[in-house]
């Protein structure tokens, strides 16, 4: 994810990154991380709630990117291309940021309270962009529905690229969007979906 | 969710979500909902870690039903159709436990808490899942793909179901993997995805 803010703000995101993987999330008070930043516990505080928010800080850097993209599609583009297409806007945004979330990625993966975090944060995105398709004019159901089924395509392909160093971001995205089409596809020849009724959605 | 276990057990899991409607989650002590049950407390800590526990016991007995209904589904429906199927197998289940899980859900929505905790739980069903698809032959990263986005369909389709008590669950959950496939078809069409060079996955 990426970082936001000023020095002070930086300077404690890499302290307390550096503390995490040094001696696991669990044995770093917030206190450390604003020493080995050089600034006080009171500074520390001023920018973070606590020491989980050190590590997602960037989540809202990403969500005012992806909405900004999104709002810069064009109307008429169906909920899943556009979602793709705002995503695919955001990948300098995170090449731009690897150094720090293959790490960041490290320590949330080790520590169920984060991980318990990183889900709700990507829950509460899913929601925010379900909010923008509606504004664009998607309709409920299509429009939750679309925005979760892309962010799990975006997490999965984000995921895989934080783990090997060899793949690119945007061309993984495109996949990842052309295999969720691929899975898809049989539902429509298996009798398992309903037939004849049509969709509720617009096509 | 479905419950599980002996009268103890049950009565625990009704008197917790008694408690928590009445008071709310955070005003409830685990001691409180053992004299509510008329057992001990330390019969409580024999059936559940802590107080969160009690309101989500069932996710076992659903996650077994759900890995066993797909071990039934034949090994050449694609992973989606199969499991969609697996998903209608559970529906009964589901039904079955409406009383509960209605109000369930509705302590779950107001109290963050219990929402990452949820959350991690779907995470959680979603990996079982792939992996029982990997078990079936399905390669990476259809199988995780796939799980997740089918979990991610199965979510709604509960969520709108237990909102609305007019709905019927298994016309729900058909319509809303028909929903999936038609959002995901116009990606085909909009120059967004990567063609030419077909898709890792098989049909």
């Amino acid at each position: 994810m990426p970082r936001d803010g000023g020095p002070a703000r930086l300077r404690l995101q890499q302290a307390g990154l550096d503390l995490y993987q040094e001696r696991g999330y669990d044995q770093v008070t917030a206190a450390e991380i604003a020493a080995r930043a050089g600034v006080t516990e009171r500074t520390f505080y001023r920018h973070f709630a606590d020491k989980r928010e050190v590590l997602f800080d960037g989540e809202n850097v990403l969500r005012d990117a992806l909405t900004a993209a999104l709002a810069d599609t064009p109307e008429a583009l169906a909920p899943l291309p556009a979602l793709l297409r705002s995503f695919r806007a955001v990948v300098p945004l995170l090449e731009d940021n690897r150094t720090f979330s293959e790490p960041r990625q490290r320590v949330i993966d080790a520590t169920p309270a984060l991980r318990e975090r990183e889900q709700a944060k990507t829950v509460a995105l899913a929601e925010t962009l379900a909010a923008a398709l509606r504004d664009r004019g998607v309709p409920e159901p299509a429009a939750s529905l679309a925005a979760r089924t892309g962010i799990t395509a975006f997490g999965h392909a984000v995921t895989a690229w934080l783990l090997d160093p060899a793949l690119r971001l945007d061309p993984l995205l495109r996949q990842t969007f052309e295999d969720l089409r691929t899975l898809t596809a049989p539902l429509a020849a298996t009798g398992e979906v309903s037939r004849g009724a049509g969709s509720r959605l617009p096509r």
